[in-house]
């Protein structure tokens, strides 16, 4: 079959021949991959920046964003058939260890993560476990929400977990209206009754925002100009939950100053220290919660959702061959909403 | 100033004059009344039903549900001016008690119900306490809003209870859409992404269920045929949970049968016995969840809700002194929405 | 092997010779029994109660109490070895379900209940899952705690689930101090610093329970002169918690008169109706709440308390071809504690 | 009457008369000073380091960990009277505020601080409000209890906090068993199963902590050398919940080593900046839960672990003409547990 394979940091990606996976063990699917999403990390992998925490062997698959047809199923496998529509949870996970027993997937001690520390999804077929895959609704197609199994579960998990504890009338600020943000707009208003508030550098962002329905935009930049704004539109007194999908180029130090007494500030962009006294997180009761992808049961959350039609992703499509224009657009910020390959 | 009164159970309610009521503690506001809701509950009184429980002394000033303008405070009232315009949560509570300090005011050990224990609202002017008024939003006026103040209260006490636990794909059912159903219905839209299911055996409660955003609507009947269908759209296997704003009828015995297993059951409604098998109970390992009018807080939110437009509620206005024609359409099933007098 | 089986109901149990069971596939375990308690529902089991229900075919072995050693196991288990001492959650679960994934293992949509539905545990070899084992710690014998896999487990999973809202101050009643309750004691008492009033027919169950830390104990009785004296207890009010575990003889009807306003009542024992007029639970606004076995993580938990010496049990021990006269003891009530079968 | 005042700061404390306070609105108390706690934050304040944060007029009377007998009650005050044993709150609040509202007093928007804004304990006698005020339980005494007020509450309450989310098998490390951890120890084992780990740089603070129950300790030092026994201990995988008592001198960059992944750091005390990478924050999913004094509630649930004998604190008591022997012996680190002052 076509894979597009690592070859070597700081290189292109290779199209190769390699042979189908197969099932080897009771509970392996193998997907026929209908979609697979062209993310910032795999930029970021071909820099060399995952190398020594995968510890992946070269040459080796990627794309960890991916959706498609069952091709086939081992004896332990009764959930899906071959043929049905999935999507796949980023992980494959083990079912046994403790965190797997709490639901909580993502932190399972077992995991691999195709695409990133085993084959991928930049390919005709990939192998997966039965504990990763999850029927899409006949309405969905795997070309339509293949971007929201990594970025989009993401920005569901952080959205979720803070809607659990809004309530009408508070205000969620969320900094960043990009490829998590604008999912995550869309969540926020189909889940909770909160007031929500989105700051962002672009105004096409905020254009973006406001179509999707964030109840106020602000525009911010450098040097903080924003934060004025957003406490006049708290009463002076900051938002209940900030959601930060930025957390570079000063975003904290920034986004804590209109973060309200006893607050929650959801941590979920990543690139700079969060750098902050300890006496304004006692004085203020302030929390600082940490976010990775979501779980299983939360992808399967999200494709209801999408299925609803509550959640949308914009995309441009390439075949599968064309992955090298796709990564040359993405990287020169040229793709408009997610970049989808399809084999 | 004009009051109406109850001057004996089995009798009509009669206007009369009586004092202005005035400031005797530090915590005191009297409220010009701008509306008062006609309840079903008004009609209980004068059947007598509420004479043992509530002990009060006759004659008295009906109406539990008010909404007005601040017209005197007392010294230490600082959150509220005169002019405001307010909304009153039904109870007068002390804040001292372990309740209380919980923000769990309903439960309040020593609580006064104006309109129900001590003089209410079918009135010119009304004396309640510090911690029972909030100031409604400009683009709220108090006819529009009176009637939320207990039938609207409890529903959105009831839903937002339910809506902390629910998640995209789960089912909620609720069972009539009448004076707090169709509340409940703008509420749980408003706030949760859960699909709504709604179940009365009047078909032009259903119509308006569905004009209010219910994802479906199933018409019931004594004979229960609705549970079957009930069933069908939850794939066999019941709700996530059920809303059951009737209690009557058999309203519980039919609603247990499409309640999911681990579901939760709420109770708000009134009138039968709750009667089921213990084992039913562990083995299916369901809750039942007794609700009462919301808190202070609920109240608060719901007035977000709305001064946002989420929530309307449909009002036939009469002057105060046609409170016997108020009480007369009500009685007849006349009363189009909630009826609102208006001194 | 050796196997103790149902060969007909209202018939005695019958010891028979049976193939040892193989291991089929990948999840598979089979374990050495070491330990199988002796519960009053194989009682129920023999006089019939549980054939329409279970569905199971005749002959089969009984037992649904199990520890043991792991004596052979399929591929794909990873996470124990031949040779680990481990008890057994009674059901098997798929791990692929929504309940599954949210670690709600007893609500599995596909489960089997060895002992119940299929084979169990009275015999030398048992079949389980790779999901329904849990390696004990060095200082515990399949032989001590067997009869927590599921009494115990049923105790632990309501008291765990009362405790997580239960204050200091706060007082919980145990309805009945038996086989559940007096392990459901040891629990609260080590999880929680709530106060501890436990009320029972039986002298020696209260002097039990006094042994065992509860900090009241109140006799009760038919007439429910034990009502008075535990409103006294607790300042007139009631008790925010109310475990019953018996809910029969008029149990409910009796727990709920001393449970407190917004108090939580909770649903172990079965027998009778819950038979209450709505809008009792509506004014005080109390909650039912059921509960069934506990889950795979509540039975980790369990061991972790046992194994800290926490939580013990009393334990009569028959060797396995006595399992007629444990049978026998059981049911006149000269079981000491519980009964424990040792092949 | 006899205050202690501060009269400028980097001075000594002054003994002065001054009149008494007196009753000026409905809900005020005033309470005979029974006991006052001195705190090292006493200290600070006369370095000048809560001078432009409280912006308190000098001279002002210091002490904000109060107790005593109800002295006075204004008009709206009925549950206490005079001659009641109380302990107060450390903050004079509202009760009308959102905050108030939801039983949050702590950030209460129009809140007084005794001792810290306005005036204290150090004195025969002390204003506060209605809702400041906990009668004492007749086996407690103000001189066994001020030091609670507000050291003790802290404690309680952070440890209240992650009590709530942990499971017996969880490990939680305790970082300082000085003032607020040898309180939090206590309160630790009266509320949760949670294995305890308490580190410290002081020998005989881990001695007490044995002593008080403590399941490991181990010595910390500068270089961390505690950090590879604390994850021996934790199987490698770090601890459920670190509470964090020190928050200085590198504590929270050590203490992160320990956290396992989605774990909870609770942030008690403060002095460093806390700084940590996003990466890690959401690579491994943690938060950081900031904690302030706890609540009126707290405070009530503490009163009952004193009342139970669980929570005890070790005190030297002073005369309140001897202040400035207590001052100056915390200062030198002289203090066997907390010093009183009694009037």
């Amino acid at each position: 079959m076509k894979v597009v394979r690592v070859v070597g940091y700081h290189q292109d990606l290779q199209l190769d021949e390699a042979p189908e996976p197969e099932i080897t063990s009771a509970m392996d699917v193998i997907v026929k991959i209908g979609a697979a999403g062209v993310c910032r990390t795999d930029l970021h992998i071909l820099e060399g920046q995952w190398a020594e925490k995968s510890q992946v062997q070269l040459p080796y698959t990627i794309g960890h964003e991916n959706a498609g047809w069952v091709h086939a199923v081992g004896d332990g496998v009764t959930h899906v058939a071959v043929g049905d529509k999935v999507i796949m949870h980023p992980l494959i996970t083990c079912g046994l260890c403790p965190a797997c027993r709490f639901g909580d997937d993502v932190h399972c001690e077992n995991n691999e993560f195709p695409g990133i520390d085993t084959d991928g999804g930049y390919a005709e077929y990939l192998k997966t476990g039965a504990r990763s895959v999850i029927k899409l609704d006949d309405s969905l197609e795997p070309v339509d929400v293949a971007a929201l199994a990594d970025a989009g579960l993401t920005a569901y998990h952080a959205v979720a977990k803070a809607a659990r504890v809004l309530r009408p009338g508070n205000v969620v600020v969320m900094i960043g209206a990009g490829g998590l943000g604008h999912i995550g707009i869309q969540v926020m208003k189909a889940i909770s009754g909160a007031t929500l508030l989105v700051t962002d550098r672009n105004p096409a962002a905020l254009a973006l925002a406001e179509e999707l329905g964030a109840d106020h935009t602000v525009q911010s930049d450098e040097q903080g100009s924003h934060i004025a704004r957003i406490l006049e539109l708290t009463g002076g007194k900051g938002a209940e939950a900030v959601i930060d999908f930025v957390a570079e180029g000063g975003s904290t130090a920034q986004g804590v100053q209109f973060l309200r007494r006893s607050g929650n500030y959801y941590v979920v962009g990543y690139g700079e220290n969060l750098d902050i006294p300890t006496i304004d997180i006692i004085s203020s009761e302030i929390n600082f919660i940490g976010n990775l992808v979501g779980s299983y049961n939360d992808l399967a959350e999200l494709m209801v959702l999408a299925a609803q039609g509550k959640v949308k992703l914009h995309t441009t499509v390439y075949k599968l061959d064309e992955f090298q224009q796709a990564i040359d657009d993405l990287s020169a910020g040229q793709v408009r909403g997610r970049a989808i390959l399809v084999p």
